[in-house]
């Protein structure tokens, strides 16, 4: 891997001269206590729009029969949500952070209030709506690994107002990035997206979330589309098992005018394509356990969308969020997962 | 169906005897303003000692295979568990009633508290325990109308003192009625049947919650024990088709000790067998329509206890407790669907 550029950690992370360039680079307590909260420099703000889950985790031996009731050896209950945790990433990362959405008026709201604060995430614009559950899926856990997830859509999904409020509207225009998902309607997402592109602030989906076409009204106002290799199968009709598959599905999404497209391989690592020019490959940044990769794709988004807003290049944003994922799958959970900027920057440090 | 005794109306709740005779007995609107809090009655409270789930209800279509994600076409979580059922069912009959249970330190605990509260149930004495989920149970409705239950015990089940503190034993100690199920660990419920015991408070004790046999230890604490059919059969491994049927697993019952044994049978009513004693059968309160009979069970034995221990005779506890049964089932929900007093005094009434 290449020498990781200075210009990538904020001024008041780098370490000294002496240090960055020493060989024997090792986590530096010191850095423990630089201050973290990215609120002091001029930035824009991310703002994710999107979901908000309950996610509730059980384990079980095996489902149970229709009439049977059975006993979870374990349970809990996470706030999640592709929106929620593309939110907390950002503002973990210390990175000023909005989200929009919405939730209901019960106690899966507050969970998901009190993690995305938790998370120093600005959630003025977080609609309370009544009448409709907060979203929330059943992850029923089985012992023999495989999962089966129920999921309903709630809040994210129903009384959404007709348009978007001028408070909004106004986060939208000031915003350094818009980051989008599809576990909210399409209509709304529709109306986000052209309100930031005619502000002039790029937009990126991400692809997951609904397995359906993403409406040509949509995928006009993006900037850079975030699909995995299966949503990228799925949009183009492709295989995407190797490289050069890979290459040219995105190239039919090139085709339909996206001019930016950022591939998550998992394992396999990353992917820039950006329309006339040589796309950038990212391997993964070895995780010395993987316990969980549960809103690793989250995280990588989300972590590429900071590098991106903070001026970072595309090869800086690509290691960033690297290792940003690197770390997200060594803790159990989505947005416990996610890491704090100093940890991102320790292990690019030590990847360099 | 006899005539309801006016002994079963607290004063404050009677119809002047000129209406009370009447044969064109109406709902008054009056009843509606009458003050409907018992708590200005010099009465012994209920303490319900129990469970407190957060049941999350889905509406599928089917059960998801092992590895899909299906979408519920809704979802909503309320507060349940037959502890804090109970508690609610004596709390919205103005009763007063304690509630001590666990749950753990998040949402679903404070949607249980927030409901008990609502409820008009004291809660002081409920434990919020760190480390473990408050218990949740996820309750899939399929189309075809079948149920699949998983379960989480969590702060149910697990974290209890290993001893009751001395503000429990105070609020046993002075309780008019003791009411247990079985969805905690046994060895609490031997602990709180032998405080009441010994301070000479009778215990009720509803079957429901556990499939297993009641240990010996608890069940000669317990003045009246509730099964419903279903596990009246399971205790005594007999029949309970039939009345007669019914009448011999009883005696068994009696044979282990229990002298008094209040027999659920839903829609066909329910029974009381005192030992030595002619049993009295209680047929249905019809309902005008059958919604939901989730609670239904929780709201007659509470109702019954409510009676009991506000000095009814057993006809009359019978009675009232099938009204609040049949009142229950016509909404959905649990707690949602337990009635206030006046319900219940009205349709008895309407019934008399």
């Amino acid at each position: 891997m290449k020498a990781l550029s200075s210009s990538l950690i904020p001024h008041h992370y780098r370490l000294s001269s002496s240090h960055s360039k020493s060989k024997q680079l090792k986590p530096n307590p010191q850095l423990l206590v630089f201050p973290i909260r990215a609120s002091v420099l001029p930035l824009k703000p991310i703002v994710v729009v999107g979901s908000a889950n309950a996610d509730i985790y059980l384990e079980i031996p095996r489902l149970p029969n229709p009439g049977e009731t059975i006993t979870a050896s374990t349970g809990h209950t996470l706030a999640g949500g592709k929106g929620a945790n593309q939110a907390c990433c950002g503002g973990k990362l210390a990175h000023p952070t909005y989200f929009l959405g919405q939730v209901g008026v019960d106690g899966h709201g507050r969970l998901i209030e009190e993690a995305l604060e938790e998370g120093d995430v600005m959630i003025d614009g977080m609609r309370k709506v009544d009448g409709v559950p907060t979203g929330h899926a059943v992850v029923m856990l089985m012992d023999g690994g495989e999962n089966s997830i129920v999921v309903v859509g709630g809040a994210n999904m129903q009384n959404w107002p007709e348009s978007l409020g001028v408070d909004d509207i106004d986060v939208l225009r000031n915003a350094g990035i818009v980051l989008l998902q599809r576990e909210i309607p399409d209509w709304v997402n529709i109306q986000v997206a052209e309100t930031a592109k005619n502000a002039g602030v790029p937009v990126i989906l991400d692809v997951g979330g609904r397995d359906e076409p993403i409406p040509n009204q949509l995928l006009k106002q993006i900037d850079i589309l975030s699909p995995n290799e299966t949503e990228l199968a799925r949009l183009t009709g492709m295989p995407t098992e190797t490289p050069s598959e890979i290459s040219q599905a995105v190239s039919v999404l090139h085709d339909m005018g996206v001019k930016q497209v950022l591939v998550k391989l998992g394992a396999k690592g990353s992917v820039l394509f950006v329309e006339g020019e040589e796309e950038i490959w990212q391997p993964v940044i070895e995780a010395s356990k993987v316990v969980d990769t549960t809103g690793a794709g989250d995280t990588f988004t989300a972590a590429f969308a900071v590098a991106l807003v903070e001026g970072k290049t595309r090869n800086e944003c690509l290691k960033f969020a690297a290792a940003a994922a690197s770390l997200c799958v060594q803790v159990k959970g989505a947005i416990p997962s996610m890491p704090e900027r100093d940890s991102v920057i320790k292990l690019l440090l030590c990847h360099s």
